[in-house]
Order: structure tokens, then sequence, then C-alpha cells
């Protein structure tokens, strides 16, 4: 069988639009970039979809492995508590099995982005795009 | 006068170590990657240096600009409310003076990270690191 990749872009989800909107706007931009995946949202809280929304979303896809990618700057106790207890992986595992139309289907659990060089330029970009508006 | 740029990275701050850790290895990036910038951080609450201690940190460095670049992924109420007000700029203006070794600086206030290929590239890798450790 061949394996079909999903990524669920995992929110914080606020009260406020900007959380969501982020969030979808990154997963629609993976979705565009990286055509082979099929890309769903999830938010831990306040937002719809809800994270066990957002995986049932996968089903008809007939994705093998979903990855569950916390759009966070980094970990906190949300991502090390909270997202991994609703996902039901441990820390020290980070991955389960769960159904979807009646198959197996892996669930793995990513880090956040974290310090990377991306970010750093992205950092920049904005610092540049402040100056040249002022 | 030639023109020498700070940025001032803006973390949330945390009782975990987390936020702190991503915020300034993401600065310490920007510095390392673009060497004719001085970069300094300052956390919004429960870290140190604050944002004040950040923008005293640029004292006897020469900057005649400071961006001030929250290192959020997204709007919210900090981003919105809580830091404009603590750097004294208005939301419609994003900009101040302040004076740093007698001189007058330039204070300029940047958008959160936002929506970006950067992060959708970011959180692809993500992505691929738990596939690769599974």
């Amino acid at each position: 069988m061949n394996e079909k990749i999903g990524i669920l872009a995992l929110g914080h989800g606020s009260k406020l639009p900007y959380n969501k909107d982020v969030v979808t706007g990154v997963a629609g931009l993976i979705a565009k970039k990286y055509r082979n995946v099929v890309v769903r949202t999830g938010f831990m809280n306040m937002n719809n979809p809800t994270m066990k929304e957002g995986l049932d979303a996968f089903k008809g896809t007939g994705v093998t492995t979903i990855v569950a990618v916390p759009i966070f700057l980094a970990h906190g106790v949300h991502t090390t508590e909270d997202i991994p207890q609703i996902l039901g992986v441990s820390r020290e595992d980070r991955k389960t099995t769960i159904k979807l139309d009646g198959r197996d289907v892996t669930l793995v659990y990513s880090e956040p982005l974290g310090v990377d060089e991306l970010v750093a330029e992205l950092a920049f970009k904005r610092a540049q795009e402040a100056l040249s508006s002022n």
C-alpha cells in the first residue's frame, strides 16, 4: 500500500480571530506548496474545527499516516501536556494508531516550530517591512 | 549620520523555559545571519530582560533606529494592546522616539510572524522530522 501523508495543523485557538487566521492561512500554504499531502486544521480550544473534528476530516482521503504539527512557536504546557492527552500519545512515544474509515492510521505528533533559521529570516523580514513603511 | 539598526526580539515570557529559549535562540540566529544589525531581547512578562531592560541594552551600541519585532506567531491582545502600551506606540502610528545615551532613537513596532511561506516550510520540516524519527 502506498503511503499517503496527512498533516493536521494544530492551533491554540483564541476568542480573537488572529490565531485561527494564521493557523488556517499556514495550513493553506502547506497544502499549496506540498500538493501530495492532505492538510487539515484542528484547534485546542475556542475555535472550530476541534482537534478531534480535524482528525475526522481525514475520512475519505485515504491517508495512511497523519502528522499532527503544533503551529506553536515554542513548547509549553499545551504542547507537552494538553495536546498529547487529546491525541492519545505519550510524551515518550509520540505515536499512536487511530481508526479512520475502518482502517488503522498512524498518528504522529511533531515538535512545534521552535528555533530555526526560517523564523530568524521571517522576523528580519517583518523588521524590514516595518522600517520601509515608516 | 549613518543609520544603524537594532532589532528588539520581543517574547511573551513563560514560567517554563521553552518560550525564552526559543526567543533567545531566534535572536541569536538573527544576529548571526545579519551581522550589521544589533540584536537584543525583551520579555513581556515572567522572564528577564524585560522589554524596558531590552531597550536599555542598546545603550552604547550607537543604533539610530530600533525595530521591536514580536516573536509571536499571531496577533492577540498582547501584541495589539499590552506591548504597544509598554513601548509607548499607538496602534495607528506604530512609531515613537526614545532617548538612548542622550540621543533621539526612533522605535518602530513591527508585525508578528503571521502567515508566511517560511512558516509553512518550517511546519512541513517538523512533520518530516517526526516521520523520519518514527
